[in-house]
């Protein structure tokens, strides 16, 4: 487990909720993505829109993704989502992402991404590729 | 023109952008729909999830939307949407969303909302009724 | 391992898609969550908006959902997407959404939800309650 | 007004609604632009992938939206979208999409489009080109 943490905090918003007044899942979804961008972008001090072109990746490509429901969040909720890297392997990493309502944890939600290059120049083909050490230092 | 603004800050996210890596429109839409709430929320001191059942009424219901792209925004762009009223009328009234990049204008949207109430007790059908004058009034 | 499948093809929009040119995570979610409505519409006969209203219940609320991407869905791509309930237990179920293009595996999904009924009249909390006998047995 | 036209038939989802139980606006606009994207595959015989390659464009870039919202689009409501350009100018035209439920006008939408090429050969800045009569006259 690293130590780095990205905390975002939010308000549910009407375009979140669904006709049952709750937070549509792939909302939650969509929170993840852009918190694992975000915790990226505060560890390595690097602009996420930069992150491709600074590694020579296509990016931190999703292959895994999972959530546990425990809790509704509901319209104009505070919510705190905090993500860390769980564990970084060769090429693939798994991101951790707790969502909390008022302190309560609502939501527990994983990721697994690989660091992603392209096959061959021009090709639009991926493959994985080795996390750089320093990039992992960078995380705790 | 009413002189109350709303003002929100926000970064371009992976997740509002299309295969043109640019903000897809239906995501101005959303970010409309969701400072139209926030701008009730503040002018009025009340809640968003409140609303509703402090003033007695469905909602603030859209009854046409409009947006004129002129610069488009890309993943990492730093935005500001500015909100505001331009126009009260009887029951229904005109909002308009100006989103600036670097403070140079990028979009401009309008939506025309309804004061909207229930038909009658348990209808599903809705009416516009009479905006409160001490509602309109906290727009200045 | 139920017997009934509710299949359903569609192509992917550009408004699916990602800068990377592919589906964006959230958006498969949302095609389960269409899905399941579905598989239950065509397995009970009776229309999703009705599920409900029919059953006493709250809906089928969603307590966990995951996904392996194993191969990139792109804009015009044909897709069919399979699902069935896996397993029914007392008061909850899993689902199972298989993903293909061109008939090659894309995506595998799985969901868990709960037969979701009001806690008390007027209540805003829910609970679990047992699935009928003759809804299950409509999955063969 | 060309005459073809594209009609695309679709059922309202749990994930189109937001919490009042209709349409959330914005997925109106989702739904005009796969019709415009549709309306020109089906048009022009080329796959909506390979318009831009077939053509040299960038793409049908957006520079206007609006919507009038007549009638709420409930969760299970059988709807159709037509669509078709209303005019043709130089470089731009008018794609008008109305949405009937149950044959009845629901929303009334629009939008703007041009034919958009890239600037200069690797430049990110996008310019306007005549549209070819050839395309234009595919539209009838």
């Amino acid at each position: 487990m690293t130590s780095f943490i990205y905390r975002r905090q939010l308000t549910i918003e009407w375009a979140h909720c669904d006709p049952a007044g709750i937070v549509f899942n792939p909302r939650f979804f969509e929170m993840f993505d852009t918190n694992a961008w975000k915790l990226f972008e505060t560890a390595l001090g690097v602009k996420q829109e930069a992150l491709a072109s600074t590694y020579g990746i296509i990016g931190i490509a999703l292959v895994d993704a999972r959530a546990n429901f425990m809790k509704p969040a509901k319209f104009g909720d505070a919510i705190e989502i905090a993500s860390r890297v769980k564990e970084f392997r060769r090429s693939s990493f798994d991101v951790e992402h707790l969502i909390a309502i008022d302190g309560a944890l609502a939501v527990e939600g994983g990721e697994t991404r690989v660091w992603a290059v392209r096959d061959e120049p021009d090709s639009d083909k991926i493959k994985t590729a080795a996390i750089p050490a320093e990039v992992i230092a960078k995380f705790g």
